[in-house]
C-alpha cells in the first residue's frame, strides 16, 4: 500500500494544491492513502472544523496536528468525537481529542500517532516514554508517528529510538523538507521533516517581505499568508500493512 | 567555476571523508574550489588550530565557524592570523577573527561572510544589518553566506533579503540537510542548510545511544562522536565569477 | 529630590492604585517626582495613547515601556511626538519612539534611559553597548536606567557595568519585587526588580484560576486581569541633582 | 518549631557562611531546624559527596537540588543511599535519587519535596501533576516545596496551587531573593525566590568583571566563584508540626 504523508499544511493555497495533487496521484496509481499534518490548514493558524472537515473530504484518511491544535477553539468539540484527527499524545492528560487513532483499511489496521517535541518549544510529556505507552496499547503492525518537534536531534534520536518498533517516523514543523529520507537500520521509514504544503514563494508560509521587516524592525507586522506557487511536499511510503514493514520511502515535491 | 560548500564537519570521521571526497570531486573535474564549515571539527566541538590547518591543507579554500567557534581558546590567535577562517560576523564588535574575508581565484576574488541567527540561538547583533554593513564593504561581485541559524524562517527570510545581492547563502548549523535546494528571484544560490559532513549513523555527529537515554533520562551521559557511515554533505554552485551570477546549485551527499 | 519608581504597572487596579498612592505619597512629602513603568497598562497589554495620556496626567513625569511597546499600534504616532514616553532604546535602529529622553525639573534635568534585556527575551541590539553610546550623548548629571529583563545575572550586570556612571539602575519585567535595593560600590542605586503595580491576588497580573490550569492543561484559557488587592511597588530614590548622586534607596509596596 | 530555609548556596564562602550563621541563629533560639538549597555548593557547581557531607554535618537536616544534581557523578551513589538529599522529583523516572523525603523530628515528621520548572528551563514532567502524586503518598502533616524555577508566573502559580495543602512552597534558582514572602489565602508560607548564600559582591555568584565581559564580548571567560561579602539568605517559618500550619515566615539576610 502506498501512502503518502504530507507537511504542514498552510492556508487556501495549501488546501488547493493538496487537494489537486492527491487527485493527481491517486489518478495515477502513485497513491493509496493520504495523511496530512495539517496544523496551520486555516491561514496559517490551527484549522477550524470547517476546513478540517474540508481537508477530510478532499481525500485525507486521517489529519495529524502540533503546536497549533487549539488555535481554533471550536475544533476542541471535533477532536473529540472525530476519529480520523490526532494530536500530540505527549500534551496533558485531560487535553482535548486522541493522540493515537487506527484507521482500518482494505489491507488492514494501521495506527497513527502524533507526538510533540520539547526542545525550542512549549512543556509537554515526554515524547520518547509516551511512545512506548502507547506502542504497548497499539495492536496494528503498521504504526506510523507525526513527530511535531523543532531541533533536529530530538527528532533523529526518536526516530532512532522507535527505529524497528514502527512502520515510519516523520517530522514536521519546520515547513523546510529535508533530504534525509532513509529506511533506518531497524526496517523504520524516517524523515526528519516533510516540508510543507502551502506557498513556496514565502517565509514557512508567510509573505516575504512583512517576516523580512519584523525581523529587521521588531516593529509589529501584519502577517498575511502567501498565495504563491504553493506544491505538496511529503513523503510516500510502500508498506505491507500486513507485516508493517515499509519497503521504500519516497521524497515528492508535487506542484498542481 | 564550480564551488563546493560542505556543511557542518564533525569528528575525524567528517575529516577523513571530507579530504577524500573532495580529492575524488576534484579528479572528476565536478569541484574547482571547496568551502568547509568547520564548527564541530574537533569531535564535535570547535577546531583547534592543529586540526583548522589541516583542513586548509586538505584542500578547503576558506572555513567557516559557528557558535562553537571559541570553543578551543587556543584557535583565537590564528583567528586573528589567517585570513581564511571566518567566524559569525555579527558577533559583538572587538570579537576575535574577522566575519569577512576575501579568497583571491584564477577568474577574481570571492567575498566570504559568516553570519550567526538569533532565533534559539545566544544574542548577537542584527545579521540582517550587518550583512548590509558588509555588503557596502565588499568590492567582489562573487559573494558568498554561510548563515549559520536554528529556524527556517530566520534563514529563508535572511535568504530572501539578500537574493540579488549576493550569490549565494547557505544555512548551517542543523547538521541535517535540506532538499530546497534553488535559485531564489533575484538569482541568488540558497539552501536552508547544507547538511553534515559527518558519520550519518550517529545523532548529528553522535552515538545514537547515549543521545537517545540523555532525552529519556536526563542524566548525563557521555557523548561520543559516532565514526559510522561518514559521508559529505553540500552544495556544488556552479558560479561565473566575473559576474557573481550562479548558474546552478546542486545538491550533494557522497561517501568516500 | 525624592523620585518613586514604579514597576510593571497591570490593568485598571494598577492605574487606579497608582494615582492613589502616589497622591498619598505627594501629600506626605514623601514623594516628589515620578516615574512609571506603563507596559502592562491595559489589561496586562501595552498601553493605548488614552491610558499613557491618563498615567502622565494622573501624575507620572514619564513613562517606560518594556517587551509590550507596540501592543496597540495606536501608541506608534504618540511614541513619536510624546517626549516623556521611552521605549527600549536597544531596539533596532528605526524603532517607533525614544529610548533615552531628559525631564526638566526644578533642580536640574534628569536623563531617562529603557533598555531591554536578551537573555529569554526577544533579539535586541546589545544593552551594554548601547548604554554606553548613550550615556555619551546625555550631559544630564541625573541618569536612570529602566533594565527590562528576565535573567538575574544580566540585570545585576548590567547594574555593576553603569555602577558610577549613573543614578540608578532598575529592574522591571518579573512582576515580583526584588529584596536587594542596595547603594552599589561606586554609588549608584540599584534593584533587580521594581515589582508590579498592579492586582497582588494574581498570578503576575493575571486572575489565578486560569493561569494554574493553563500549565496544567495546556489547552486554552481566557487571562483576564485580576483586580484583587492592589498595591503599588517599587522604591524612592533620594538623589541630589546636582551632583546625580543617589543617597538612598527604599522599597515600597503601598497600598491606597 | 522554627525552621529555616536558604537559598541556592554557591561555594566556599557560602558554605563558610551557612555554618557561621546557622550556630549563631541556633544559639540564639531563633532557628530549630535547616534546610538548604545546595546546588552550586561546589564552586556554582552541583555539590560533590564530599560538600554534600560537609553540610549535612554542619547542621542542615536536609538538602535540595535543583537543575546542577548531576554535575559531579560521584554524588550520584550518594543520592541513592542519602535519604537526606532530594533532587526535583519530576525528573523522569528512574533518575538518580529521590524527589521526596521524610525528617523525623521531635514534633513529628516533615515532609520535604523537591520539584523543578520547566519554563526557560530544559524539559521535565509536570510539577503541578507530579505535587499531586507525591502529596497523595504522603503522611506527614508538615510539608515544605523547594520550587527550583525562573520564570516568576510558575513559582506563584505552583505555590498558588498547592495554597492550603503544603505548609511551604518557597522558590529558587535565581539567586536574587524577592521581597513577597507572605502567608497565601489558604495557609501556605510562599516566597518566590529565597535568595543565594554566597558572595553578595558577585553576579550570581560569580566573579562581577568576567560576566559582565562574557555579555559584551561573547567571548570565553573564566568564571571565578566570587569569595566577596558572603551572606545567608532565606526564610524562617514558624510551623506548628502536629497541624502543618505555618504561623509566620520571615525574611532573613544574615552575614557572619
Ligand atoms: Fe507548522
Ligand atoms: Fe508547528
Ligand atoms: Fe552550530
Ligand atoms: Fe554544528
Ligand atoms: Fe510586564
Ligand atoms: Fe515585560
Ligand atoms: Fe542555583
Ligand atoms: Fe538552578
Amino acid at each position: 500500500m502506498k501512502i503518502l504523508f504530507t507537511g504542514d499544511m498552510v492556508g487556501s493555497a495549501g488546501r488547493q494544491v493538496f487537494q489537486r495533487v492527491i487527485e493527481k496521484l491517486r489518478a495515477e496509481g502513485r497513491v493509496d492513502l493520504v495523511i496530512a499534518n495539517a496544523e496551520n490548514g486555516a491561514g496559517g493558524r490551527g484549522p477550524s472544523p470547517e476546513i478540517a472537515e474540508a481537508l477530510l473530504n478532499a481525500g485525507a484518511a486521517a489529519l495529524t496536528l502540533g503546536d497549533h491544535t487549539y488555535d481554533d477553539r471550536k475544533l476542541i468539540p471535533m477532536l473529540e468525537t472525530e476519529s480520523r484527527i490526532v494530536r500530540p499524545a505527549n500534551l496533558p492528560p485531560g487535553s482535548a481529542g486522541r493522540g493515537m487513532t487506527t484507521l482500518e483499511t482494505d489491507e488492514g489496521p494501521i495506527c497513527l500517532i502524533s507526538l510533540i517535541g520539547r526542545v525550542f518549544l512549549d512543556p509537554a510529556d515526554c515524547p520518547f516514554r509516551i511512545a512506548d505507552k502507547l506502542l504497548n496499547l497499539c495492536s496494528a503492525k503498521t504504526i506510523f508517528v507525526d513527530f511535531h518537534a523543532e531541533a533536529t536531534s530530538e527528532k533523529i534520536a526518536l526516530g532512532r529510538y522507535l527505529d524497528g518498533r514502527v512502520t515510519g517516523v516523520f517530522g514536521t514543523h519546520t515547513h523546510v523538507q529535508t533530504s534525509d529520507e532513509t529506511i533506518l537500520p531497524g526496517g523504520t521509514a524516517y524523515i526528519t521533516d516533510l516540508g510543507m504544503t502551502g506557498p513556496k514563494d514565502s517565509v514557512i508560509g508567510r509573505d516575504v517581505e512583512p517576516v523580512i521587516q519584523k525581523f529587521i524592525t521588531g516593529m509589529p507586522q501584519k502577517f498575511d499568508v502567501s498565495k504563491k506557487d504553493p506544491a505538496l511536499e511529503g513523503v510516500i511510503v510502500d508498506v505491507d500493512v500486513a507485516t508493517g514493514k515499509a519497503r521504500s520511502i519516497e521524497r515528492i515535491r508535487e506542484r498542481a
